[in-house]
């Protein structure tokens, strides 16, 4: 593997389904401010939480090429279901290597815990993979977890009811089951989910009856590429940078939806990519 | 074109690009007990009411080339989006008729209303391509019409909230500029829509004060599938029947929502289709 070092003025390449993963990449920006970014919507196949395993698996080989084939020195995937089902093949002994959300957010809930159980809340694919369970599991074998599915936030958080009372009662009914459980740290095991943070946290505290930690998944895997980049002598010297933003499909709203995740997220180019 | 009375005993095509389009298909088959049935559900590219129109008759044409290749007598198009962007093109000409959804929906709403203004509520696509103003207004220029981007609605359907409060408040946001407009009817303009019509008609009763109809696209698209085949002579004699199910991507969940929108549909086969 050509060391990090020699590639470090190379972007950052980060993908996710749809427009969501654009909370990581705007963490990654917070966090990086002299890094080139390069970000890759899979909107045309977006949303993989509802798809196969293998579906999944050869859309994010697919998105991985693309990212590749344009130099960057690291792939985060910003997609809780390409890092549940896919992570592990996706580096391919390659050149780049592949950060996924999981194990940053998993780490992150354990830091922020006071000991007790940690609840995750996801989509049905990412519940369904266990990867949050095991990711925890590893570092503390004993904990208890609650893994929920959450199928209605990603279109309430895209079509921007984050505060809605319709968001409040649906919440309420999702995080019903933590009710005495003694949760004192939630991940947000999901991009769209750090939009509906504010309504999250009061339905928590509510039906916990005490004050949560929410882990934003966003804000891990910005830490973890730091700590990555810092143990690799991988960081850019300070320069004037460059984000550039591509989706596989671009119907009107894009923008829009765009701007949700991160305002700073414009001038956003269509681009076919080969599905093979 | 060949007769449609040569080719009776050939099955009828309906395709969607997910399983709400089960919705028609269901209604087809109550309304024609002899016909051989073959559905197709793209649901590894759904959903399409988000996508570019481009793209859409992309994978409209993909399914039409599927249902084609099996010899169906006539395809039904039983998706909202695609019958809005792409139905001109589908037939191209050749031996198959293709029927869509949105004129059938605007000739069955206007039988039903009392003469006032017609609402359609549809995905952000389907309202965007004015498809069922212009259908209206081929039949009744003068005919006021307000139609409605609904968007929360599909995933609602999908994970069987129907009655749910959550839902009523979320219908009652949309509906709600509908008050004071004198509307009597409305199109549920989105194949998902069906599963929500209690909900939805309490809402309309409440919001406008009146008893509102309801079109229901699926059984509108049944009614027009029987007067096109009476009038080719096309329908199959009394004989038993096979109703076959077809999808793109056959994630875990597949038969469990399959069977909210038609209790019948068994036995959904995964198959690869050609995206050209």
């Amino acid at each position: 593997m050509t060391a990090l070092r020699e590639r470090r003025d190379a972007a950052i390449g980060v993908f996710d389904s749809g427009l969501g993963g654009l909370t990581v990449a705007s963490a990654i920006a917070a966090a990086l401010p002299d890094e080139d970014l390069l970000y890759l919507g899979d909107t045309a196949r977006v949303p993989y939480g509802t798809r196969s395993p293998a579906t999944v698996v050869r859309y994010a080989r697919n998105n991985v090429a693309f990212l590749k084939e344009r130099g960057v020195k690291l792939v985060v995937v910003a997609c809780n279901t390409v890092s549940a089902h896919a992570l592990g093949g996706l580096a391919d002994g390659g050149d780049t290597p592949v950060l996924g959300v999981i194990r940053p957010g998993a780490r992150a809930a354990l830091a922020a815990s006071r000991g007790g159980p940690v609840a995750v809340l996801g989509t049905p694919g990412t519940v369904r993979s266990r990867a949050y369970e095991d990711a925890i599991h590893e570092l503390d074998p004993e904990r208890p977890v609650h893994a929920i599915a959450c199928p209605l936030f990603v279109p309430l958080a895209e079509e921007g009811w984050t505060d809605h009372a319709a968001t409040t009662l649906i919440a309420r009914e999702y995080l019903a089951p933590l009710a005495g459980t003694g949760v004192d740290t939630i991940i947000l095991g999901c991009t769209h989910y750090p939009l509906l943070q504010r309504t999250l946290r009061a339905v928590a505290d509510d039906v916990l009856g005490t004050h949560v930690t929410l882990v934003d998944s966003a804000t891990a895997v910005a830490s973890e590429v730091v700590r990555f980049l810092d143990a690799t002598s991988g960081r850019r010297p300070p320069s004037t940078t460059t984000h550039r933003f591509f989706v596989t499909d671009a119907p009107e709203r894009t923008g829009e939806v765009a701007a949700r995740f991160w305002p700073a997220a414009r001038g956003v180019e269509h681009v076919d990519i080969k599905i093979l």
